[in-house]
């Protein structure tokens, strides 16, 4: 694992746009070129660390975040997505996947104070009833469910700061797998490049209000 | 189905808050008591269409919003979750599933203008060649990982507003189904009901972003 320092990647200005909920997801559109300059690493940081925040059932925090941004991981992660350009393009990577079984070995970190101590204490076996007679494969996908939410607030965390991103599904699991050393049990909410854009994209293309939404 | 008129839920002041996505992530907590007055209508459908703007794979949008605001179906839905008193509390509930079959007949409807037309009319090929040869329910579950990012967005949306939610995952699926006429095939991301709180809520328990991120 190639571990960037600070100093080689901490030249670009720190963002100090901080746009509102709506402004982030209507200018959000898919980019797959990016300016060529390394990411501002406090940037990175604080948008982690809100897409930590998205809530889960149980508190249960399945997903994990890999920061790709060493070129030579990168060129990798970009030849296990079928060689799509936006990886190379991107300054960094974010490999967004779950891992439920770490989260059923470590429960009593999850387990919120709000609850007291007899719940934290009764965390564990809310986790093994709930899991306890599902296969790795099935309960990772409850996992991947969660881990999907964060996702979310990571393209989000993501835009507000005038950053622009672009989620993937179009890769090979195991051979990111092996590449980022993961169990072989983690499932994958996706890949998101992320940089400055160098291109418009798309305009949004949605369904209306109407034609999903149902009224009782 | 029953529908309620504009004027009968249209007492409540339209909302001018607007917060960043910083702010909306930050201040999101699980709320189970709301203040008891309609949900503002105007502010309801633009949560919805912010939440529609999620992006997914291939513009596939698999989300579908169920708004229950009628006291009689609130009532049962209450009943379908197990009695969980945060749902006769919200004066709104937004159910949110997906719907992979609907997709699935309509993707016409989703194929972006981006593409071209060669592109647009190959999308159904698409669709095809990826679930074709999968089961009505493991390609429901590919959809519900888009309908998640959806969930959060709609969450985020609705903190923006000065809204509190509450994404719940304890309910009986099948009641739910039956109760407002859904086929069997959905897929629930979850039940969110959204108002005002009349609670402070517990402070967010998170993993530090160290614990959950590698970089390389």
């Amino acid at each position: 694992m190639a571990v960037m320092t600070n100093s080689t990647l901490e030249t670009s200005t720190r963002s100090s746009t901080n746009l509102s909920v709506a402004d982030a997801i209507r200018t959000r559109v898919s980019i797959r070129k990016y300016v060529q300059e390394p990411m501002n690493q406090d940037d990175l940081r604080e948008i982690l660390e809100l897409a930590s925040r998205a809530p889960s059932a149980w508190n249960a925090q399945t997903w994990r975040f890999a920061v790709v941004q060493s070129p030579e991981v990168k060129t990798k992660l970009q030849a296990a997505a079928y060689g799509q350009g936006q990886i190379g393009s991107a300054p960094t990577v974010i490999v967004v996947y779950s891992d439920m079984e770490d989260t059923l070995d470590t429960v009593e970190e999850t387990a919120h104070p709000g609850m007291g101590d007899e719940g934290r204490a009764n965390q564990r076996k809310t986790f093994e009833g709930a899991f306890g007679q599902q296969d790795v494969a099935q309960r990772g996908q409850w996992g991947l469910s969660q881990a999907n939410i964060a996702f979310g607030f990571l393209m989000l965390a993501a835009r507000s700061k005038g950053y622009d991103t672009v989620p993937m599904l179009g890769f090979n699991p195991q051979a990111v797998r092996e590449l980022l050393g993961l169990p072989d049990h983690v499932q994958f909410a996706g890949l998101l490049p992320i940089g400055k854009r160098a291109e418009d994209g798309f305009p949004q293309h949605r369904h209306t209000v109407e034609r999903v939404t149902k009224f009782y």
